[in-house]
């Protein structure tokens, strides 16, 4: 399948590193063409790999995962172009976090509102499935790192897309089982809300190698 | 020990009842002495268990467990008097539920502010622990009602607060590797936030008999 990573940090480099071992092919978009993050990957990756300017990542991918900041995310969408993505599954990983007030982050969207359903409403031809945004990247594409189960989360208002999203988590090994669909893209709401608890964690722990396990 | 619960409803009732049973003396508070809730169940509950309005409540407990709903709170502890729970350990179980904007409810502070910090900063003697607020309240007071370890989470600005709760806790049944303490009470943004998942699973699993287990 032909995917496009918005983002050139750890989390797009993680994702996109795993999809090219699935088999995929991967072209990482930024802002420019020539993002030295982005062709240093490339030139690494071997030939499966491509970048381009968000526009033409967006127009290749049959399925966008969208790894920037949050903060730039929807600007990052604008410059893709809705018809670039319109009719296309839009995974979502970003957290809307607000580095300005102080560490840790807290959000610049939440509550009654979400980055999820920001980008939903900004692109409404877009098929937008928010998951995996609650975790560590390295745990993202490789949950059996961990020594048991645990859980992933899925909102979005397109059930076929959630079952396509569904479908890609499982060949990063998550079992059916542990991806929880929590409801419509509103949830996201929910999931985004889990960033205060796990940047908690992550600070008292010293470690992101952790997730949550949803024990009954 | 001397326990004051405010709060009639199933939590204040639960954390009464296990109060009990563990031989502590408990006094339930609320707005009246004569609220019918209180009344019937210490009559149901035996001679250790008694209510009072809201300040003689507070000024029978050596320690203070807040079971009111979040709307409630402050207002709950300006009628105890401030003079009543200086110096005391609350517990502070409740959270900042908004059932005005429809359902699930959002939260009335949230994200750079928390309903455990609203208390903390309005009774500036009182030594607020932040506990046990991310989950139904028969797993509070049982924790081995699930069949495997689970987490429950502890903000506070006093260490010494931190431990008597910690106490408490163990003798519900909680392990000590069970209680993380994520920090002081600026954390109880982050523990508060966890109640829009847990509110979404809740809908999604119809049954509030399930908590989060940290697994690394």
């Amino acid at each position: 399948m032909k995917i496009c990573v918005f983002g050139t940090g750890s989390v797009g480099e993680t994702l996109g590193t795993k999809l090219l071992e699935l088999g995929h092919e991967v072209k990482m978009g930024s802002r420019t063409a020539s993002n030295e993050k982005a062709l240093a990957w490339v030139k690494k990756s071997g030939p499966q790999a491509s970048t381009g300017a968000f526009a033409e990542a967006a127009k290749f991918g049959e399925l966008v995962i969208n790894a920037t900041l949050g903060a730039g995310t929807i600007e990052a969408f604008k410059m893709a172009g809705a018809e670039h993505t319109a009719g296309k599954v839009i995974i979502d990983l970003s957290n809307p976090l607000d580095f300005s007030k102080g560490m840790p982050p807290s959000l610049f969207l939440s509550n009654t509102d979400s980055l999820g359903e920001a980008l939903q409403r900004e692109f409404p031809r877009a098929r937008v499935v928010k998951a995996l945004n609650t975790m560590w990247c390295g745990l993202m594409v490789n949950p059996r790192l961990l020594p048991e189960s645990h859980h992933t989360f899925m909102a979005g208002n397109d059930a076929a897309a959630k079952e396509t999203v569904k479908g890609l988590l499982q060949s990063f090994g998550w079992k059916p089982e542990e991806i929880v669909d929590v409801g419509d893209i509103t949830a996201a709401r929910a999931t985004e809300s889990v960033l205060p608890i796990w940047l908690r964690l992550y600070g008292t722990m010293k470690t992101g190698a952790f997730n949550f396990k949803i024990v009954r």
